[in-house]
């Protein structure tokens, strides 16, 4: 349905120049980072401050027209596809730190800070913020999604590092959820229904984030297995023991190869495990000697620590450039990737299970993953305009959710739902689906906000 | 309201003899551990399985009849009394340890199990249920209660550690929430929305929980300070330097005075820290060490540091045991306990207004908390039968929960709203309680699930 003539006019009254519905700008925020086809809003929506986003709510719900909200455009399921049209509300200028308390360790953003953005600003305090999803994401985007990434296994998601909330409901209304508490037990937790809606329930306009104090010492290393089995061996026995890791990842075979072609490294084309540690000198010491002899226990070799920051740095870029890493190594393909969690015990057989439908495939697919959170990824490659080998990539990654639910685990561990994963959603939740659904329409009874995510389509 | 005879016949058609109208029953149900009045349910039901409780939804929802859980009656704010009447659940039958997988680290357990029981049956696995509010609640109560405890700084609250739940809806529908996976994406957060609701947006009949490997080693101690203020900057710059305390607790000279009257115990009458670490031997050495010199640099004595656990276990039942020991030093007096939770810079100004203001009353007052959380509580000791005292209790609660507010914390860290803190539901949370409201407005339409708490009373 297009937007009425009226609602521009009432939001061109509100936004001036802050209203585009110039070609580039409708491109832009019609296209995902993945491989859903291209879905156009009819205007994009800059605003700048919280009573801006209520009028443009309340403007949309008036004339009936969907809202959709937009970051840094990095998610990877299509959330911010606004397939129904309306207006896009992009909140790049919305971009602030409004606060940062040091001796609270929390910080109050705006929704279109990013992640890295913040981290600069906090350079000077000794705190970071430590959620990692690896794209430089907004903040709000990544707490609509409940993201994560490498760092979850110590730090949590952001499910554990949004304290509170600011924002805008379908009708306009300004809420507050939380408070700069460290806990609560006042009433229901509002701030966790909001993370990870996707911006269906609401708008997100400001977020008090929990900081974490720069640990004294740093500690990394990667090291190389023959199987997959020793690797998450180590990684369960390491968890067990109670050894404190800040980051421990998963490559496979596959996307050391990648990697090794794309950045100029130099890795066994064998699975890996990529580990990090932060606590007192001492202690990561201690911790990287415990877990040098875990991995020896299980075969691994090439065992190397440093605490020297450019290596570090040198190791979590190659990380996080691995997904594009395997992008380029099959030119001119887009990425179907999947994001399958369970609990860990299951970790082994799941991988194993994926590589061996990938490998009957003929569809390239490196996994790699977030293992300490039982957390992976297969990026699998498929030629965008060839619809047998989309339709063969769903065809596994369908495979991969029924995978996920049958050994106890999610569809999703971090990417959320969006476009892509929606027809999972039955699957994993049975009836609790519903009540998703009768939440959604009790807070938006008109189906305005993302309109076609999250919930049972009629 | 009076439940309907055929209710009464319909409920005893599916639970026989686990159906009691007898006058003891109702009236241990009719009373909670604080100041609230009786309040009795017209019946309480002893359901085995979950479809016995989905069939008393059931006939509930036909019958227009208030239902309202009990789990082991040591809530704080009157959550479990039937102040509507109706049919009062009492899970205690529901009390088996399902499954337990410690490669995992989770269990699967009955809503009844308390968490002693569950640590009982967990010793063979070197793992343990963390979450420790002191009583020995069931684990469906401290659920429904989003309760937390001594061990919240390092292990976090229930919201923390639940990862999944059964529950039964005020209709008869039966959902899970949530799965073994250590993070998910996929959808609201009803596991979080059903956690904190007290059972009013339904009846929690099975939960997935986390578990934590036992330390290697724990090391406790216990030093007194001259004032509150040093005490509080000593948490605070340990909790800075990333120091990991498993917990941290604060007792006032009142409470340490009512701890050597009790149990025979010697503190010195001044503000106490209790600590405790977990972790390696060296780790635990190391930042004794490290919080030793900061408690030196506050003015700290009396520090002694103990790895022998009956010592520690001395520590913190006396710890436990404090709220009896201060409702034993007024013999005939009830309490009304706060439960203020603020951002900790601003914790040592809440408890110094705190008690200026039990000073300024003729109210005995004892001061205790999880100050590594910012939360702590007022046990306001009054003669049950002293209309006057009560006022006067209640109005120093009122400005205990005005100053949370105003300092950016909240009115309850932990004991949650019950019938105690409804009345201040409005302050915190703003139009944000409107949202609450027709959150449980889907989710329970006729309003039967624990009525007359949590929500706005019409």
């Amino acid at each position: 349905m297009p937007v009425p003539a009226e609602a521009l006019t009432a939001l061109g009254n509100v936004l001036g120049g802050r209203l585009s519905r110039s070609g580039p700008d409708l491109d832009q925020h019609g296209r995902s980072e993945t491989w859903f086809p291209k879905a156009l809003p009819d205007a994009v929506a800059y605003p700048e401050t919280v009573d801006e986003v209520a009028a443009i709510a309340r403007i949309c719900a008036a004339h009936g027209c969907p809202l959709t909200a937009w970051g840094a455009g990095t998610s990877l399921e299509g959330h911010a596809l606004a397939i129904k049209g309306g207006i896009c509300v992009d909140f790049t200028r919305m971009n602030r730190v409004l606060k940062i308390n040091p001796e609270d360790m929390d910080a109050v953003v705006q929704p279109g800070v990013t992640r890295e953005a913040l981290n600069v600003e906090l350079r000077a305090t000794g705190l970071f913020f430590p959620v990692d999803p690896g794209a430089n994401a907004t903040l709000g985007g990544m707490a609509s999604t409940r993201a994560s990434g490498t760092t979850a296994v110590r730090y949590g998601t952001m499910r554990d590092n949004v304290l509170a909330l600011q924002v805008v409901l379908a009708d306009g209304r300004v809420i507050r959820t939380g408070t700069r508490a460290r806990k609560s037990s006042a009433g229901y937790d509002l701030t966790g229904l909001f993370v990870g809606a996707e911006g269906t329930l609401g708008l997100i306009t400001e977020l008090t984030v929990r900081l974490q104090g720069q640990p004294e010492a740093i500690s990394a290393a990667v090291c190389a297995f023959d199987a997959i089995g020793p690797a998450v061996d180590t990684v369960i026995q390491t968890i067990q023991l109670g050894i404190p890791m800040a980051r421990i990842e998963f490559v496979d075979e596959a996307t050391a190869a990648a990697v090794n072609a794309y950045a100029g490294a130099r890795f066994p084309v064998k699975p890996h495990l990529m580990v990090e540690f932060h606590g007192s000198a001492s202690g990561v010491a201690e911790q990287a000697e415990a877990f040098g002899e875990i991995v020896a226990d299980n075969g691994g070799a090439g065992f190397e620590w440093s605490a020297r920051p450019e290596d570090r740095t040198a190791l979590w870029t190659m990380r996080h450039n691995a997904y594009y890493a395997c992008l380029a190594s099959r030119p001119g393909a887009t990425a179907l990737v999947t994001d399958l969690c369970v609990p860990i015990s299951k970790l082994a057989q799941a991988v194993e299970e994926t590589r061996a439908d990938i490998a009957r495939s003929h569809i390239p697919g490196p996994i790699l993953g977030h293992v300490g959170d039982g957390n992976f990824h297969a990026i699998l490659l498929v030629d965008p305009d060839n619809p047998v080998e989309l339709a063969e990539a769903k065809r596994l990654a369908h495979r991969m959710t029924e995978r996920a639910l049958r050994l106890g685990g999610t569809i999703s561990g971090e990417h959320g739902i969006g476009m892509g994963k929606l027809g999972h959603m039955a699957a994993e939740h049975g009836p609790a689906w519903d009540v998703m659904g009768e939440i959604k329409r009790a807070l938006d009874p008109l189906g305005l906000m993302n309109p076609g995510k999250m919930i049972r389509q009629e």
